[in-house]
């Protein structure tokens, strides 16, 4: 197990955080309340406790209404029979991957945000320090069903994201994720897989190569379910609040009224990680979950890349935000402007003339003129005055 | 005068109201606290007195500081040289329009929400009567330089809201306005123009024919400044105040990033009137304008008409909203949804199997394989379950 255990962490830990993730599906709160309260070694053992002494429970380590604690162990309890970590690292380390737990450094502390219903380990192939790799991650997700110019506007925000020194976070599907990590990778960036099955089970199919070159060009592909363990539907919505809680930020770049990436969007903002969504045709209704977001306020406008960053941290207060487009050289005062306006295209006119054209008085205009001939806006004439010559 | 005086507006108001439209810029708001202190006639009498007793102002009529007045009397005197409210009033007459003013039952009232800065009356071509015409009215409006994409949107969005009964107000100019008054018109409903120069001289002269339906057909062409009057570019952002004003909504369709639209949809939500923007393409540079002020929380992404609607007027608190997908025919409870995922494909499975795929306790699968087959939603053949057959 050289490469499976690496990091600092006793091997009856790991073993344990190995066991759990296998007894109990994704983002199970009670088996994290366990796990917190016992220790992940001595809460294997209180479990096995549990299943000789049936019905009775073994004691309560978390304080839960019994019924909750019986029902979860009677969850839990099926599971034990054919329970095997070592196998399960074996099979980890046979493809040169790593157990991340969270008593490792490694581990990306940002996962702690999701309290109870945190991963027990993560099943890492590639880079295994993910507390590096996602340090400031941004997450580019979106619909299977995309289209070309969702394709175009994620490959644009991925790169973007890897030219300002941040990993790619997605989800490894087809689509808007697919395009995300290839375009992270075209960008010679980082990008991080997280998958709904176990890593080794490269799902899709079809994006087997894609993912390969994730893990070989200094990413990683990550999941929080053991080796073999098949991509369920509801396996891949908890696999949603991994991508988010790991990622700084969530753009969801394309999206159907219903569709997975609402689900990430939904955990990013449960776990105050600020969510974008990009815009595109009302007319598609591959944007039409991306509209449903900005409508109900979940999700600010995203259009580009300087936007996707300012999202995912805003600017310092003395920056400026580069949001304003170019000076407007013509003066504020919006009598000065109604001044400008009234000159006639050619020829002059006399200040009076300019005072009733412009509805201003006879002394205000006269002053304007002074100022605005200072700075090269009009033009005198004698007493008449014009726009200047040349480009303003 | 017949046209002109139809309203039970005594003739002195009248000739009053349109020469303060004529003496001042619109949105002057001395001038709206004057005419409100005064009355319209007396007012005129005051400024006459003021003209007279230059530099001295002729008495403080609203407690304004000195120097404000003066300057605010400076900008309007010179305007009185020429003054012949009369002449501006045949001038309408000729066209067959009809001078509203504020006193006149069929003033829209929506228009008090602009306190000092209303208009001083408005000078209307077509129907007579925007009280009516106006309740419910919406704004569509948007860029000049608008795509297929936008005009089709529009189109959708005016003829929707005819639909509706209400009536789509614009701006008369090319691009979105135009197609939002054709549509409206296509769908046999009313539209209003509202147009910064004065309604004899219809602009742009391109859409001089469209005008002219909108007038013919139920609708009115409407401005606050007199016959005659060009429109500058401080007109076409005072003219933006009044689009907002008699609108109980305004939606943005396309707009570039400095667009006239915005400043229609600044005036609205000041007005704390709904404002909508529709979405697009973010490589499109007439869309920037409505993705900004969806970044900028300064309006509600509008995808179609019942958004457009629901924005405009909430629906009731008992009515569904309309903005929920069909129904989900699976069960809610994630229990039993990872149940009904864990069922294989083809052939079927014990209980005791189930509950470990699907990480559940062996009584709750038990319990729950009991109601989903009364549902339909599993089989049992013997001690073995399995998907039902047929649709589900």
């Amino acid at each position: 197990m050289s490469a499976a255990s690496t990091g600092d962490v006793p091997e009856d830990v790991l073993l344990a955080r190995a066991a759990w993730s296998r007894l109990v599906e994704p983002g199970d709160p009670v088996a994290g309340a366990v796990v917190a309260a016992l220790g992940p070694v001595d809460a294997v053992d209180w479990l096995r406790d549990c299943a000789r002494s049936e019905p009775a429970v073994g004691g309560d380590p978390v304080g839960l209404p019994d019924r909750r604690l019986a029902s979860a162990v009677a969850r839990w309890v099926p599971r034990l029979e054919g329970l095997d970590a070592e196998r399960d690292l074996r099979a980890l380390d046979r493809r040169g991957g790593c157990l991340l737990v969270p008593e490792d450094p490694r581990w990306p502390s940002s996962l702690g945000d999701l309290g109870p219903t945190a991963p027990h380990a993560l099943w890492v192939l590639g880079a295994t320090d993910l507390h590096d790799l996602l340090r400031g991650a941004v997450a580019v997700i979106g619909a299977r069903a995309s289209t070309a110019y969702g394709e175009h506007v994620a490959a644009t925000l991925a790169a973007g994201v890897c030219d300002a020194g941040r990993t790619v976070v997605s989800g490894g599907a087809y689509g808007i994720d697919a395009v995300a990590h290839r375009a992270a990778l075209g960008a010679g960036g980082r990008t991080v897989a997280v998958l709904a099955g176990g890593v080794d089970r490269l799902y899709p199919a079809g994006n087997a190569r894609l993912l390969g070159a994730v893990m070989d060009q200094g990413g990683a592909l990550v999941s929080e379910v053991p080796p073999g363990s098949v991509p369920s539907r509801s396996r891949f919505l908890q696999r949603n609040r991994v991508i988010a809680a790991v990622s700084s930020g969530t753009v969801v770049v394309e999206a159907a009224w219903r569709s997975g990436a609402l689900s990430t969007a939904g955990h990013a903002a449960a776990l105050l990680r600020p969510v974008g969504a990009v815009p595109g045709p009302v007319t598609s209704v591959s944007s039409a979950g991306c509209h449903r977001l900005l409508r109900e306020g979940q999700a600010v406008c995203v259009t580009d890349v300087p936007e996707l960053l300012e999202l995912v941290s805003p600017p310092d207060a003395g920056e400026p935000s580069g949001a304003v487009g170019p000076d407007d050289p013509r003066p504020r005062d919006p009598a000065a402007r109604r001044l400008l306006e009234s000159l006639p295209v050619r020829g002059g006119v006399a200040a009076d003339r300019l005072a009733r054209t412009a509805g201003l008085g006879l002394e205000e205009v006269r002053g304007w003129l002074g100022r605005l001939e200072v700075e090269g806006l009009v033009a005198r004439s004698g007493d008449r005055w014009s726009r200047p010559c040349g480009p303003q």
